[in-house]
């Protein structure tokens, strides 16, 4: 059972490569050169289109739709609207980030509309993004989750049934779940608190992941998987950040099936 | 005569360290720091100013323009409609890079209003990009071309006719023409293809030396040869693209003459 | 007497990374990505949050607001100022830098603003910019001053009496005032001005002193110094432009206090 979990999961990565989805992502200025050049090294084809009049027509042509909340500027923001309405009339899945959600009154309204005019198959946030937005109280800190992970596969769980979509947690552990079946990652590296992007780039890696495959329970995983098992290798190799960032696309880019398989540490529930 | 025409060229890498044009930029949030990071190793200076109220004055005091459709937001493109006037004022040269016009209809637009209210020098697009404007079919997907360079040479110098220009296809080889005279270039890296802003940090190097030639097509062709060198040179050391782009800025830094010279693989047409 | 000095300019970076101070940056795209990675590097956290909807209550939570006046969009420049204001009400110390302000009209305005309806704790700029904010003649060209550093200690002191707040100009020599003391620190390498964005990092590391230490002039010296000898290492390791930056950001994050006492050329005044 759980191999086979684990088969669906890794054999992902290979779709990726195959189908190079074309990921659309709306995201913060902060990381948005991270977001493309790690499509490009997992095998994936980035569109960071976020100009109006652009997004409606630009989504009709992608695989996948990625949101990020990071910076949140006027224009920004009536294009993420946009967009995940084309995405739903062209039936595109959307990843949504909540950056720093729960920091900001402005970002669940986002979100609100977001849900009602367009659609979310996929919400990847942090411990603490998570249980803000399950309703349960959270640890955090500017855009930083400070939050053990206590509680969170719950939240996952409550938050996927709400929104009926699939819930990744990001942490220590990953919590990841559709509402009926989830899942508990245990690999990575704490290098990954010590850069920028982290989340945002595995937000993107969700949507390639979600751009080549129907069953999206297993794209986040086997997104969260990639991005863990590069982590890991990365930091065997690069023990300070400049150089881990750089050593992790290179990671990114040499992953394959095999690795992931050997690597992952996974509980499935 | 070839070898003429070849002195020309690499003679430019030394005028741009010589006369460290400024290079004002109005470009994508994407690759903005990449475009910037690359201009300070080829030996000129960046200006990335794109505020309305700040192009006008900013582009009189720089050596050219250069134009980057990747993000079109609103103020931007207000922006760099502005600047275009002023560059045409003050007698700036102007490189356009029509990132992903051939999928968008609001491009085509801006593109057109540049070259009626300012004036276009140089057009730097990738293969697909270039066809499309010169008004043939091309086979594009999203941002990239993946479009052979067949009938490449022909578009360039249609539309260059058309455009009163100098233009540049790029891809697996890459195409320039003024419209009597034209260059093949065989040089460059597969791996370019692998980080994101190849193309627009391309386009930065041909401002560069678009602002320290009067001889625009031998400046597109030297700033073309060079970002090649700097890519195979870069790949031998680097073969992943992490480690790449670290290493490409490198090259670019350490590039000189007689590497142009010894690896060059044009063809003059 | 200097070695007390040094003692409480070295202790800071201690405190940076024991007190994890929030840094508010609303900051160029240029150098976005390099401001909150140096900033996690140095110790501290990030928050480049800069909708208009946003800033207000973000500065609230923050330790420092940083104001870096790069690429001065409308909505940029709006909630600078909003932020300034949150600033003066929540007694957040404002880091302001002038980038470019003596190539532009629209930025003085700016300044002026935020002087007049928010605080202005710490103004961080080059030579040229200081000087010319002080009301002294400057040489500057774009965004890069090409001014010596004749006269800069007296621009900084006059500027700093002017605008009572600590006034730090950077070249070949970084002066430091707080219009009673001043000191001169002659560490750094020539490597910075090859790279985008060193002065946008040092500005946000300024920050995150102030975040952490109520003595602004020991903290603005102790973020420069801590700057200048990780960029020696740095240099050290990697003489050419992008591997200096890798290795720039790894030695920010391997700096301690030992490094900078040992490695520190300040003279007091």
């Amino acid at each position: 059972m759980s191999s086979t979990n684990l088969d669906k999961v890794t054999k992902i990565l290979s779709e990726v490569r195959n189908k190079v989805p074309l990921v659309h992502c709306i995201t913060n200025y902060v990381t948005i050169n991270d977001c493309a050049n790690i499509l490009l090294a997992y095998g994936a084809s980035p569109a960071m289109c976020e100009a109006y009049d652009e997004v409606f027509d630009f989504v009709k042509l992608s695989s996948a739709l990625y949101i990020n909340l990071g910076t949140l500027n006027k224009e920004q923001e009536q294009a993420m609207i946009l967009a995940s309405t084309s995405a739903k009339i062209h039936n595109v899945p959307v990843i949504l980030d909540p950056v720093a959600c729960a920091a900001s009154v402005k970002k669940i309204q986002v979100i609100n509309r977001i849900s009602q005019v367009g659609k979310i198959d996929v919400i990847k946030g942090n411990i603490g993004e998570i249980k803000s937005l399950a309703g349960q109280s959270a640890n955090v800190r500017g855009v930083d989750s400070i939050d053990s992970g206590e509680g969170a596969l719950e939240s996952c769980i409550a938050l996927s049934k709400k929104c009926s979509c699939v819930v990744a947690a990001t942490g220590k552990k990953d919590f990841i779940s559709d509402g009926r079946k989830s899942a508990i990652i245990e690999n990575g590296t704490e290098m990954f608190t010590k850069i920028t992007g982290s989340g945002c780039m595995l937000g993107a890696l969700c949507g390639a992941a979600c751009g080549a495959s129907e069953d999206k329970f297993s794209a986040v995983v086997s997104a969260i998987l990639s991005m863990n098992i590069a982590g890991e290798e990365a930091v065997k190799a690069a023990n300070a950040p400049g150089s881990f960032r750089v050593k992790l696309m290179d990671c990114i880019y040499q992953l394959n099936e095999e690795k992931l398989k050997e690597g992952a540490k996974i509980t499935w529930k």
